[in-house]
Parts: C-alpha cells; structure tokens; sequence
C-alpha cells in the first residue's frame, strides 16, 4: 500500500513551493490539483501578468514565478495528479484516505493550499454578452497581443481592472477607457494614482459612475459600449473590446463537508503550526486564516514552510527535526 | 523637521525586503545599519553560499539575493545610514526618536531587522590562532579560489561546516577533512547524508570524536593541525587551511535596554500584527520570536509585510488600508 507522507491539494504558487519544503525535509509528497496544469490562479487567470512583492524579484510574471517554483521542487519527484478534485478526506487507521473521482489516495498528512477554492468569474448581467465573449468580451487577459493598438474598455474598480488598464495604455492599446459604477476605485493608492496619471496623459479615459448597459456589434465582434449613469443618461463608446474584472466567486465546494473548522469561506488554523481542527490536516495560502493573515503569495510560502515542519513531527515522531538556520541544506544529489 | 514614517533598524535581507513592502504602501522609509553595506551576514558572512529555499529561485548565492533585493527596494528612495548603530529609541511626542553615533533620527513606527544582533565569531581556544588568522585560518569563506587544490581541515559539526566541506569537496580542494568532537553531527540530515558519500568517494575524511589540539606552521601558513580524541590520542593532520565553525555569538547589546520584552535573546512579538510590546515598535525577522516562529529567510520576508501593514494603521489612521490581493499593485513611476 503506498502512502505518502503528505498529500498537497492545490497546485498553485503555495502548493508548489510546500512541496519544495517537504522535500527538503526528506518527506515523500503529492500533490492534487483539480486543473489540468500546475499553477492555479497565476497559471489560469493572470499568466502574463507582472507581479511585484515576491521577494528577491524586481518583477516577474506569474506564469515565471510558476515555472521557477515547479523547478524548484523538481528534485524531491513530487507525484502530481492534476485533472482531478478532491472530493473527500477521512481519516483511516494511521493515514488520510483521500478520494478523487479517479484515485484514492493515502497520506499521513494532508495540508490544504487550495487558494480560493474551484473559481467562477463573475459576469455583467447583460442579455447578450455571451455572444461576445472569447473574441471580443474577456473577463481575464491571456495574451495582451489581442489588444495592440485596438480601442479597449475595461470594467471595474478593483485591482484586476486597473492593474490592466494601466499595463494596456502603456504602449499596447489605442485607447482604454475605464467604466466603473463609483467614482472611487477599490484599487491599491499606488495603482489609482497612476491610472490618473495616465489620464492625465490621454491614455486613459475614465466614465465614472457608470454601468455597462448594452453592447452593440454583429458576428461576436464589438463595436460599441453603451454605458449609463444614475440619471439613466447613456453615452455610447466605440470599443472593439470589453475586459469585464467584477471579480469572482469562489468557491470552495466539497471541502466544506470535510469536518473542517470554516469561516466565511476560509479554513481556520492556528497560525503557529498551521493545523486545522484536524489532526494531521494542515491548510496554508489564501484558504486558511487566522489573526493577523494577510492574503499575499510571500505569506503562503512562509505558511507552507511553517505547515511542514509541524507536519514532521507527526510523521516522523521518533525523529528529532533538526532546524537552526535559513541556509543551504543541499538539494538531493547535490543538484 | 524630518519625521519618517518608518526607520527599519537592520539591512538584511529583511530588512531590505520590509523597505520594499513599506514602500509599497507610500510609507516613507529609512534603514539604520551597524555595518558599512547592506545585506547583513548574507553579505558579511557567507556571500557566495547558495540558498536553496528562497522562494521561486533554484538556488541563489546570498549576495544575489541581497543585491535583487535592494534593487527590488530602489525604486522608493528608501534613506540608508549605514556604519551607524542605532543605540537608543525614545517615545517623543508623536513620533519615535532614534539615536545613533552619527545621527538623531525620527520616526512614526520603528521596525527592528536586526537578525542576531551584533555578532562574534566563537574561535577554538587555540593559543597561537591569532598568527594564522585571516591568512591560512578563517572563520568564515569569503571567496573559495583561495582553496583550489588544497588540503583544508574544517572544524565543526553543524550546518556551515558541513555545508563548506561539501562545498569544497566537490572540485575545489584536493582534500578535505572534518573535526568533530562529537560522533553525531548537528546539520541537516540531507547534508550528513550528503557529506558521507562524499566520505565514500574519498572526498572527505571525517575525525571524530576528535578536537583541535595544537597548530603547527611557520609565518602564519599552517603545515599541520593537531587533534586530540577523548582518550588523549593525537593525530597529527598535513592541512594548509583551517576552517573553524564554531558559531557565532550573537549580542543583541544596546537593544536590551529599549524597554523591549525579550526572552533568550529573542524579541517578544505579538505574530498578528508583529508589534512589541511597544506601541509603535515592530520587530521581524531573525530577532523576533512568537509561537511557532521558523528562523527562515522567507518566514522573515513574510513577517516583513505583517509589520508594514499593521505599522500603516497607526502611520496613516485616517486613511483605510486597501487590502486584497497578492498581485500587482506597480511600482512608483511604472518601472
């Protein structure tokens, strides 16, 4: 019977570097992850996308931080099962069973990183907009190539909607518009004060506070946006394309009927082993929480590294888990 | 009067990464630092030593590290005042009042990056050491060329001896020995593992129980080490160098005094928030301690962001702190 000593659900920038640290510490890890690839939000929403607070990196996209932290835990031959959810846990004899719809899986640990859970976009309510999506209507950006030197709105008043803006007025797009409901944006201080500056240069146009009211255009392909205030007054804005960022909704379906302890959607741990009411059950990333959390990638490694080596202690409760300091411990074979 | 918003005590990797996280938030940022560069013992100590569990990297030497990481900090102008200990901190009016030996500095929120302290290096009480010190005897490695094709014998049973003897093993020195005065080795499992199949290839020759007894030499080279066992045998070993790792003592010093709440050398924090006892006072890093702390660089990184978000509430308590997600927020003037 094979059991690992960790199964990992969620192959996302956590889950990926958690592997890394319970290979370091000579544990035998897999990983389950319900997309068909590695990476999970930074793979499947934003590969293209610049992210900025990973330490050590001025910056790096997130597909690159993806593919490094997948190198980097390379050595210790994690086993992935991708294309598959989990759909239960339960605890039997000495290990986790866990079941997807293809496998069953044992483990002595299991640790949690499955970030938002399986993820829906949220879409405008407007009556034909599935008639343009995937040519001209896009809730998030694959390739910024599509928008070169096209008329662009873009939706929203969050960091997804801005943090584009600004990247596709800045050389690729001909024009971007920014249509929002408020007049103020829910987008980082930073992030605001630069989309003005980019108004302020023409790049951007900003139509506050209006809402998306109809789309005009034939054959999937857009040609106007019309948009509405308050006072129900329309303007109407040629655009060849629609980015729509109204977030989404996440959801973090079966692990509900885990016996986990969960709070507004996220998995309660205790922060100085990351263990949940679970003994052996461990969850790290943007599904866990505790006082004080923070839902930043850096914050998940920290989590990972701290999940693993509490995860030692039950696994191997006969070995006294070396630790002194944070520097090389080698790579196996001295890779 | 120049009030900053946060003096960051320490230039480490933390340090240096909490300036970057600080600027993030539009808080404006000065660093205190006893030494005359940045990059704390990665710089001071182990520059060309690789680092295997930096997040997204395979591996990076620590001098790489701290290089991206100030360059990561650059673009918010943080005020560096290096070669400078920060020797006292005081509660004035609304701010806090640092003094250095060069500098009287104020600041709304202090933050301590201060790793160990001030540190010293533990030597081996060998009377005549002093004459080889810095020519054929180190207590740390600056640059390994110096070893190419020589015999050195490394003292010390954890983890810089044996990652250096592994180090060294491999291509550069024609010999290797090791001096522990103890059967068992304190490293990492990995790296003991590591360093007995370099045992078997012959690259390494390791004495124990055995400690350093005399240095034979003429004119500060070494010819030979003298090591004794328990039994008082000698073994006299033809060695050119002596690399002894006896660790370091760490001296928080002038610290001690602040007011702080500190255990074993460790400042007391509250991990929700990373404040100290207090008010106004942050710690991170290497020199902090709470329930389930890992003395990781990555965990520090974290710790680093903690701090900059909860020192942003009392910093800016009018202004409501954007929060949301780990993605981009840009840098300042887009770069």
């Amino acid at each position: 019977m094979n059991i690992y000593d960790i199964a990992i659900i969620g192959a996302g920038p956590v889950g990926l570097f958690t592997v890394f640290q319970a290979g370091m510490l000579g544990l035998k890890v897999c990983v389950v992850e319900t997309l068909g690839f590695v990476g999970g939000q930074c793979s499947a929403l934003y590969p293209q996308k610049p992210i900025y607070d990973i330490p050590g990196f001025h910056n790096i996209n997130a597909q690159e931080l993806v593919d490094n932290l997948k190198k980097q835990a390379a050595p210790f031959n994690p086993q992935y099962f991708l294309d598959e959810q989990c759909l239960d846990i339960k605890k039997e004899a000495e290990h986790w069973l866990l079941t997807s719809h293809k496998n069953t899986i044992r483990a002595k640990v299991i640790i949690i990183a499955a970030g938002g859970g399986s993820f829906d976009v949220r879409k405008p309510p407007l009556k034909n907009i599935d008639q343009y999506e995937n040519t001209t209507v896009f809730y998030h950006v694959a390739n910024t190539d599509l928008f070169k030197d096209k008329v662009v709105t873009i939706a929203g008043g969050g960091d997804s909607a801005l943090d584009w803006a600004i990247v596709l007025a800045k050389g690729i797009a001909k024009k971007v518009y920014i249509i929002h409901r408020r007049p103020d944006f829910r987008a980082a201080p930073k992030t605001v004060a630069e989309m003005n500056e980019l108004r302020d240069l023409k790049k951007i146009e900003i139509i506050t506070p209006y809402q998306l009211e109809t789309l005009e255009g034939a054959n999937g392909r857009l040609s106007s946006i019309i948009v509405k205030n308050l006072d129900n007054e329309l303007i109407s804005l040629k655009s060849e394309y629609l980015l729509a960022f109204f977030g989404m909704s996440m959801n973090i379906g079966c692990i509900n009927n885990w016996g986990l302890s969960i709070k507004n959607k996220y998995i309660e741990v205790d922060p100085s082993t990351m263990q949940t009411n679970l003994t052996g059950v461990f969850a790290v990333g943007d599904i866990c929480n505790y006082p004080g959390k923070l839902k930043l990638i850096l914050t998940g490694f920290a989590e990972g590294a701290r999940a693993c080596h509490s995860a030692y202690t039950i696994i191997r409760p006969e070995v006294p888990l070396h630790f002194e300091h944070s520097t090389t411990k080698g790579l196996p074979g001295g890779k």
